[in-house]
């Protein structure tokens, strides 16, 4: 039976022509151009689960998706993908991996361009940010990131989600990328924290009001949300050995 | 008058979206998207002068032009480009200065992404060789290449060059990028260097017949062409003080 069979892939992709992850009627999406791929190859509909669904524009460096089927070479998928997304890896796993729900964590990273002038070469690949910042301001602020808090304020106030706390494990500012991982982010949670970094590097909040936000503020006290361009999904990691679901049965 | 004030210009730009420098009817090209804005604001007609005329899809880290008039601020220039093109410095120069008949030499360069897969975050900007590479051959093909040859072999046999030798001062790869200088280049001269040059490396074409092209062979006897996204234009130099024709008035 094909449901003996669960494949795990990772990929990469430029989200700069893509309107997301998620499949929608009419829009050039990932996992529509994927889910073809796959279906030309095993003859029949196939459908994915996956760790992060990206919004237009951002990019995934180590994104991870899985199907209930047998494993592919990464290289026939490659020669239907288009040039903008491309399989890194492709392995059979346990019958009860599921790609979202046996995620332990997400680290996202979001690239600023922080130069007076623009690059031609970073134009969907950065955010450009021309004013001088205050990086003391920036590590403090990812500092206080780290740890259990409610991010209310950092995700649209019509929402999904019903659960608003994250665990962050890791927050870093290394030059101009600013690194996260956490159990699982809200929708545009980092680009609306890099967007309230931002104003407190450029002084125009103040780190104490940036701390108070992680309390459950609503979205409306938190700052701008970054543009998607600079962001990247950048690798998941899931439990080593049976997976918690596993475990349970 | 207008003709007292000449003005070099150093931009760089992604070709990629371009049909090349050089204005042609119905095409975007880097030139009518330059000459625009300094027309918009010298509020008359401006043409430029140009270092190297690069193809569509050829970028450029370094391109010089000039114009005749006064020099402007980057920042209003940039602020009418579109965000692929971007002028790096704007300087006053002696009224003889001409961008592509002062120059004293041209750097290109050339990048290939050698690697079994391709990278989404690469398309466009190098060439994918996803086969091994004879490295040793690429740099005894790369220090064949300085000092004056004949470079028939390595242009269209449709030309409208009339002289075919070049002096190359600087030619060598570094990892995977083909860095050469030459006083002047023939019309994808760099790309069927590279194309050739890829060939001896993978031991298609030996080192022998690579060394005997450079003494005027016809095209038939060169290699393909690499493609033009992988193509930089890095620098231009020109000579220090007055410029050669200011010393001949």
């Amino acid at each position: 039976m094909a449901d003996h069979f669960v494949t795990k892939l990772t990929l990469a992709y430029d989200g700069g022509e893509f309107a997301g992850w998620a499949r929608q009627p009419g829009l050039r999406t990932v996992q529509e151009e994927l889910e073809r791929a796959l279906a030309t190859i095993l003859r029949e509909p196939v459908s994915t689960s996956v760790a992060g669904r990206t919004d237009a524009g951002v990019h995934a460096l180590g994104q991870v998706a899985s199907y209930t089927h047998e494993a592919l070479d990464p290289r026939r998928l490659n020669g239907l993908l288009p040039d903008d997304v491309l399989v890194l890896s492709s392995e059979p796993v346990p019958a009860d991996f599921d790609a979202r729900h046996s995620a332990k964590s997400r680290t996202y990273c979001y690239r600023i361009l922080n130069s007076p002038v623009r690059s031609p070469f970073e134009q969907g690949r950065a955010f450009h940010v021309p004013s001088e910042l205050d990086r003391e301001a920036l590590d403090a602020c990812a500092a206080a990131l780290a740890g259990m808090h409610n991010f209310t304020a950092f995700t649209p106030t019509e929402t999904h989600h019903t659960r608003f706390e994250r665990n962050v494990t890791v927050a870093e500012w290394r030059n101009d990328v600013f690194w996260i991982e956490a159990d699982s982010f809200m929708r545009q949670m980092v680009r609306v924290l890099v967007g309230t970094m931002l104003e407190v590097a450029a002084a125009s909040r103040s780190f104490e009001q940036f701390a108070a936000l992680l309390e459950g503020a609503p979205r409306s006290a938190a700052g701008r949300t970054a543009p998607a361009h600079g962001l990247y999904l950048a690798s998941v990691t899931y439990a080593e050995g049976p997976s918690p679901a596993s475990a349970r049965t």
